[in-house]
């Protein structure tokens, strides 16, 4: 695909394009049907963009999106503010809040740590968690990271820190376990067939295995 | 997925997945990626459509987008316009164009007659064809429609209005053949299996066989 007939409409392909897997016949269908709308539709499309971009903002306390200082979890009075979820990023929370199975709080990195990529312990929101944990209220953190290479290296790093911290060292030696660290459960997938699930996950649900209920 | 932790977000999401084959998932994938662009970039992707929206033109001849009151194809003299290719919209000149085969000009029709969708007639670019074709300088009119109930109907229709025109009634009358009507060749696609052909096409492409050349 080259040759536009109109400079502004190869624009606008650019730019969708741009979008990741967004290819550029489906970018052209995509501004084609937007030029059947009308302007108004068309400007609160464009604004959309433009007022998340400028109006954003993320919470100071675990780092979701946000449309206040504090994000709607945060401020909530109903959730258990000593347990902190530690996830990768925005969607993670929406997943796991669509689950309706916790009522703790979350800590949004914004990434994980992945050397390949640049990305280090300072560039996602390690230091800010540490500190969270620091203030004392804190009874359980769950490291609910992706099952990767970066995630593990990411659990590690995190788990390393918060054994740092003088809150855990002083819970280790009295032995009074009131800080736990604790992650989701592996196992096979609801639902799978055990002939489709990876050995490692069949492995590791083997040794893990739970009491049987009813 | 529910329960956006951020209005804004929300009415972005809502906006991108608004895109036809844009489900709510991957909306909220791509307005998370744009979320890490800078203001400018995001300020660029939102104006393309605004700008393209506002000031785009149709070519007065042709209806096909352009930037000028006439297309560049249109507006090109090393272009044949004694033939009109009769396509149903942008992206079918575009592929045209593309396989470089083709001098003549194009007609956009913007559409195809679609009683089912409410399409009539004067619903799609058909009375400009016609006007174009009744000033005189057309000497052939390549039909070159979606081979859909649509596209058949639409052809039958143009063919009908143009065999009206008293230029063609006096082209049949004085044979002369002045004005070719013809439409694009139907046939096993190149680099197809023949069983993987539809009957129909087959069919066709055994009654229309044409001599063998190296």
């Amino acid at each position: 695909m080259s040759d536009y007939p109109s400079i502004l409409l190869e624009q606008a392909v650019s730019q969708m394009s741009s979008l990741p897997g967004v290819g550029k016949k489906t970018a052209l269908r995509l501004v084609l049907h937007m030029l059947r709308r009308s302007d108004d539709e068309v400007q609160a499309f464009a604004d959309a963009f433009t007022r998340l971009k400028k109006e954003v903002v993320y919470c100071r306390e675990c780092h979701n999106i946000s449309d206040n200082e504090l994000c709607p979890i945060c401020s909530s009075t109903r959730r258990d503010h000593t347990t902190i979820c530690v996830v990768e990023n925005v969607q993670d929370v929406m997943s796991i809040e669509n689950t309706g199975q916790y009522s703790g709080v979350y800590h949004v990195l914004g990434g994980v740590i992945s050397p390949m990529d640049g990305v280090g312990p300072k560039d996602i929101e390690i230091d800010s968690l540490i500190e969270r944990i620091s203030r004392g209220d804190v009874q359980e953190v769950i490291l609910a990271l992706p099952t990767t290479m970066e995630g593990d290296t990411t659990n590690f790093y995190i788990y390393r820190r918060i054994q740092n911290t003088d809150r855990f060292q002083a819970g280790l030696r009295t032995q009074t376990g009131e800080l736990r660290i604790t992650q989701l459960a592996r196992g096979v997938a609801v639902g799978n067939e055990l002939e489709y699930t990876d050995e490692i996950t069949l492995g590791r649900s083997i040794i893990n295995r739970t009491e049987f209920t009813t």
